[in-house]
């Protein structure tokens, strides 16, 4: 079947032509509306009215939606998000919404609607407590990227995976230029807090930060680690007290095992920063800051179980090295797993201050003086994690670091 | 066109419906001679007696040449061999043989026949000095990594460069396999001097080296900076008083930029080493040493220059850090390069010794006491490179590291 836009009058009749959705859906009334907040694709949540039933159906258009066609961006994002998905299905089937129909050459993907949960920024704002968040995530973090990298798969397998991600060119590039570029330089993408133009300028004119930026925007270009979601912010994650659900991996590539880590850590710090101005609910900042320790040391020890009892791989050898030196190389490559994911955290934290793309948690701020507040700690913590990343050697320096920095610049 | 074997009885034929190949060789008596040295793949020279011209016909077959049938390795190793080729004449044509034609379909090439060069491993057994080596290598090294890098491509040239060379599984794994593993633990691919029985023993029973080993080979594995040519030992070049041709890159692919000049570095120090127990020429191993140093000189000096003259890259943007911060950022690059390569060129030095492929140099010694302590010594550096690469900062520091080994293991 050869691409075509569905557009709302022909999306009914095509998807109920799908014989596995047709017979998800049963007869009935079918309706179908649109889901005005996806900034890339278009996505619609189709409902039997009769059963109760209802599932969302995403489509890739060759161009940026929210922007129009003036703002080309390749269809075939979405082969990649189709492929992330598969191995997430694959690998830990629970994290991820159930897949009942892809097709790449539709840029197409029919999935489960989650009704009952919500967007995981939302419910920071919301100060809703997740408990079994750090438990859920730690262990989605440690199984895809464990299993996706030359620490389990086999040479050839491992080939084969950067072979099916490696050209979804244009998602990383957005990632080099928004992440670890234009937001830290003069551009015309930026977004700058008309109250912050001083801040904006003393920051594009520093290089003593922009140094390891370089480096980490290398490291993010050029290590092939293990399969990434590539964008996992906390408005890729939704969730309930029971469940926790990872979706839109369309920035999904082989890529760094610090990348995901960090991009979660950096929204966590930023939803933390947030409820200085928001709500000043001590307890939820107290929670917030836990769960960041949490998912780090819950992570560790699974991704090392995980190797554990994977002693063959691209890397491994039975026999090659004793023990001892083994466990010593291990706990070396996990810390630089740690220090890495803090420099990128750091990139994405200050990345959202000036670029172009803000995060509600603080740009949503309403009291124009309290943004400007949590824009400027936002900064600086940022700007501190870039600058320390190689120093910061676990989750517990890290948790000091965030109390030092913004005792420092708190008013 | 399928591939077929072009056996000596149809070679004849087969080129010269080829009109390029026709042209080049004109009418007269053409001569096809088998070259029994590849170790891969069948090599012919076509000679047209009338008139003296010459050229090369290679083909890879779906085994391994030397050991038969009985040992399948993929044919698609000569489209890597090809495209490398490729790559090398768009950058610098003067270092390569002229490819007169190709097919990847047929695993098939016909190149330059350099009649008038010798295969620089022969060169150097020899006692030959070849003043213009350094220049010309250095200049190979920074033009191939410089300009198949992220500090020049853009980040879409890059990823569409990785895609071209990524699926070279076959020819990563031999490496990863001989060069990283199996020539540092007991394996039946071994070939132990009978005379270094227990050395071997105590080698293979050491595991403080091997964590730098797995460090290496993770890098090796999983670092895309720029293309290698992945075998440049002092068997892939062939050279004279004026000229150097680099030859056979079929194990070309993206990997770490150290590792192109460890591999090289590594085999001008088993040279260097053979000459203890070959010709006692201290001249001669003087040359090697300050060879050494040229290399590594040269080559940073020309890679800083060519990066000095392409300020836009995937990584940089003209303005986004300024000179101090950037000159500083590219020095402590170019180290990290430096370093990586020196535990590249001991990894390659060391598995030498007891692993499946040793070197003419060190094997070909006939003295069996004398090949025995060449074999030791050359085992010691290689062992100290692996262990201190990472704080060996320059040449000079590894010129007298090497000095300070051998003076301490020299009988």
């Amino acid at each position: 079947m050869s691409y075509k836009i569905l557009t709302i009058d022909i999306l009914k009749a095509y998807i109920l032509k799908i014989e596995v959705i047709k017979n998800y859906l049963e007869e009935g009334d079918i309706e179908i509306d649109e889901i005005g907040d996806g900034n890339l694709n278009f996505v619609y949540i189709v409902t039997n009215a009769s059963n109760g039933k209802s599932l969302i159906v995403k489509q890739a258009v060759p161009y940026l939606r929210i922007a129009g066609e003036g703002f080309p961006l390749s269809r075939e994002r979405m082969n990649y998000e189709i492929r992330a998905l598969q191995f997430y299905e694959k690998v830990l089937p629970a994290f991820v919404p159930k897949i009942y129909y892809a097709d790449e050459a539709m840029s197409l993907v029919i999935m489960e609607n989650l009704s009952e949960h919500i967007i995981m920024r939302k419910g920071l704002i919301e100060q809703i407590v997740y408990p079994k968040f750090s438990e859920h995530i730690s262990t989605f973090l440690a199984h895809t990227l464990f299993y996706s990298s030359s620490l389990y798969l086999n040479s050839r397998e491992k080939r084969a995976l950067v072979d099916r991600f490696n050209s979804n060119t244009e998602l990383c590039k957005l990632t080099e230029d928004f992440v670890f570029t234009l937001a830290f330089m003069e551009d015309e993408t930026n977004d700058v807090n008309p109250d912050l133009l001083n801040e904006a300028k003393e920051l594009f004119a520093q290089s003593d930060f922009k140094k390891s930026v370089l480096k980490l925007k290398y490291i993010f270009m050029t290590q092939t680690d293990a399969l990434l979601h590539g964008d996992l912010h906390t408005g890729s994650i939704m969730l309930n007290a029971d469940e926790t659900y990872v979706i839109d991996p369309e920035f999904a590539f082989v890529g760094a095992f610090g990348f995901d880590i960090g991009a979660l850590i950096a929204n966590m710090i930023n939803a933390y920063i947030s409820h200085f101005y928001r709500s000043k609910d001590e307890i939820y900042q107290a929670w917030i800051l836990e769960t960041i320790r949490e998912i780090y040391i819950k992570f560790e020890e699974k991704f090392l179980l995980l190797w554990a009892k994977n002693p063959n791989s691209a890397l491994l050898k039975e026999g090659f090295i004793a023990q001892k030196e083994l466990d010593e190389f291990k706990a070396e490559f996990i810390q630089n797993i740690f220090s890495q994911s803090v420099g990128f955290a750091g990139c994405k934290i200050a990345r959202r201050v000036f670029g172009i793309a803000g995060v509600e948690d603080i740009r949503g701020i309403e009291d124009a003086e309290k943004r400007k507040q949590a824009e400027l700690m936002a900064l600086r913590v940022g700007k501190s994690l870039i600058l320390n990343y190689e120093n910061i050697k676990n989750v517990d320096d890290l948790v000091d670091f965030i109390l030092s920095n913004i005792e420092l610049y708190k008013n």
